[in-house]
């Protein structure tokens, strides 16, 4: 790897570090259970998690506070007091059985990049917030992202829901010693924003497939998903002829084909993916008369989304009629595309280029991110570094020290380069 | 309808009474639920029913008895005593919530073919045993065609199977005053029957979609049933690009949709059914990695099944080898075709010319039935009666009582007019 002088490199902070550091956190007292990973939203592992991170930041220079969301915010002020914030975030909670570094790794990262400055007593026009954000799986409570929400200022109440064992948020809050009255406080004033920046394991395989430590990220994609239901025609798999069938499995199958057919026809960000199926009566004997599945369309734009949904939703009108099955096609989710800022974006490429030698690689995000709330605040931008096999959620997620090395300088380099006026 | 000169109708036997009298055998003490029929095997139902349908046989001239298999048996003699017997049959257990006629009617319609003859005192050179099967559906133990196996001869020990209540074949059987160690003596020696003759509902709508009251069963259909593995990748919905995509599920569409064309294509009783299927993990937001399916592949004749599922496979091969994903297809069931014996086929076409006044509708049983297994005692034929919609196995079950009448009609016609020497 190729290291451009202005890049910071000092002996501590380092990605092989991160690294380290999201290894140490993979394991009880961090994890709610002994054999894979898990960390929920105010469970006893991520208080102990806040605490060692809170160390972690503490030795970087920062200031520490929890906020009225439980997010752990570390302050590296700049060269003025009260200066804007420049917002590096990700989340400190997991799915269960999760891997290491989904999140976590760009909470530490940000850290370490403070760690780097603070070693250097550089400081700049512009504070540095770290936020390792409480909720963003929503593998406690039947929420999501709902700390990053709460910090962007885009939660209306606190929901009123329960984790599986009982317990509303408002208890879970009270036992972390956090009031639940003052939770929507957590949020930031734009004025106080200058950018929000996150770093995060890609979870696909594409940086993979195109050799690249590092991505750029251009939007968080818009997504649909729909549930459909097509009912035909049950019936004794011997006794009813081939031309008799309103077979509801049949016509499920031409659709999904169909589907798949749409989404590879369409540009690289476009997917579409049926992840979903019962079959009804579900007997190897009985001709099926009934079937739902889901279909979750996702694009970086809005545009080609939905261009992509109408014409699945025509073919999928048309296999129904032809093959006399009912059928129902419910929209459940809309999630508008999160485009990150040009201007950052501009920045963070050519730190990129800078950092690795080669123009940045630039895709989409088909996952959500905390990104994608706090545009809402402040303009976003965000990296991704290259995963093993894009695997994620599972205990077999692996980066490389390299790639997380590369990651690192690319933050230090971007943060000593971008405008300290709020992006347009 | 038309009525031929030779056609025999007595005032009391008659297909609205046929009818009439499975209606009355649909509730309880015949059924073993108060809402929908069950009748399962050696149930107090069934005990029930048995008794009933004694009754009746007793009526109509026959000299009764219960085998060592609990199947009941009325027997009507021939000109000279001890002569071989036609046997006339069908199952008197059921399914859960079961239609009225699916086995019972066939019963019934021998008594009432039987109640005719006697009523105008005509015997023939040979007996006529009416038999109601204790177990055709294999409802309350894991077999199933366990009774006319044991008039058949072909069972060579009695299964050791539980009920779902723990009960054993043997427990049951005691509790019914049967010996399990006679078990086996319910065989009857190929010198002691003429032929076995069963007259069922279709079960299917093809003599509705047809236009005819009765159709002639040329042979029960072959069958294989399959269980097909796709083993793919599992992957993230929002960031596994469609090109880099091994979907189990996607794969399977492929191949489903492949398996319709190759049945559409074939003959007209060749049917191939999806029927059960499960998709792993089964996420909208995740591309599947695992499938199961079942393939179910029915015809007339072995040639056309195993031409039909030898096409299936090499298709599914292809489908998987071009998609990178791995598939098992296992062999779970093989049953050879049962053809009808041609010459007692000719002489049931003949006479349902004769009541009808038109050919006779020829068509393949899809479904299994007692006369399966009866062919490895003595030559069979089958007479279908139109039902409503081709529903069976459903208390929406329904016939016509002209419909009846008019299978009444060939059945006598039938028994008038077969040889009296076995048929080749």
């Amino acid at each position: 790897m190729q290291t451009q002088p202005n890049v910071l490199c000092v002996a501590d902070a380092s990605g092989k570090r991160a690294v380290q550091r999201c290894d140490f956190l993979a394991h009880p007292p961090f994890s709610d259970t002994p054999d894979g990973l898990f960390r929920s939203y105010l469970s006893p592992a991520y208080t102990a998690t806040v605490k060692q991170v809170r160390e972690w930041m503490e030795e970087a220079g920062m200031h520490c506070r929890i906020d009225a969301a439980g997010n752990l915010i570390g302050r590296y002020e700049g060269l003025t007091p009260n200066a804007p914030a420049l917002l590096i975030g990700s989340h400190l909670d997991s799915v269960k059985n999760a891997g290491r570094y989904d999140g976590t790794l760009g909470v530490i990262l940000g850290i370490e990049a403070v760690a780097s400055f603070h070693a250097q007593q550089k400081r700049f026009p512009f504070a540095i917030e770290v936020i390792g954000f409480g909720d963003e799986e929503g593998s406690r409570f039947p929420v999501s992202m709902l700390t990053s929400r709460a910090v962007a200022g885009s939660l209306d109440t606190l929901p009123d829901v329960q984790d599986a064992q009982g317990t509303s948020i408002q208890q879970a809050l009270l036992e972390s010693g956090l009031d639940p009255a003052h939770y929507l406080e957590a949020s930031y004033k734009p004025s106080q924003v200058l950018a929000y920046f996150e770093a995060h394991i890609e979870q696909g395989p594409v940086l993979e497939s195109k050799d690249h430590a590092v991505g750029l990220v251009t939007s968080i994609a818009a997504q649909y998903r729909f549930k459909v239901t097509m009912k035909g025609m049950a019936g004794h798999a011997g006794t009813l002829p081939m031309h008799l069938r309103q077979d509801a499995l049949a016509a499920a199958a031409e659709a999904i084909s169909c589907i798949e057919k749409i989404a590879q026809s369409g540009p690289d960000d476009l997917v579409a993916t049926v992840g979903q199926m019962s079959v009804k009566p579900g007997a190897p004997n009985i001709v099926p008369g009934w079937v739902e599945f889901s279909i979750d369309v996702r694009a970086g734009t809005e545009n080609v989304r939905n261009k992509a949904a109408e014409t699945i939703t025509q073919a999928l009108h048309e296999i129904s009629q032809k093959r006399g099955v009912e059928m129902e096609l419910a929209l459940q989710h809309d999630l508008s595309a999160t485009p990150c800022n040009p201007q950052l974006s501009n920045v963070l490429a050519a730190s990129i280029q800078a950092v690795t030698g080669q123009p940045a690689y630039k895709l989409v995000s088909g996952a959500g991110h905390d990104a994608m709330i706090m545009a809402a605040l402040t303009p976003v931008c965000m990296l991704f570094i290259r995963c093993e096999k894009g695997i994620s959620h599972n205990p077999a997620e692996a980066v490389q020290d390299e790639d997380v090395e590369t990651a690192l300088r690319v933050m230090c380099d971007f943060i000593q380069n971008i405008p300290s006026e709020k992006a347009a």
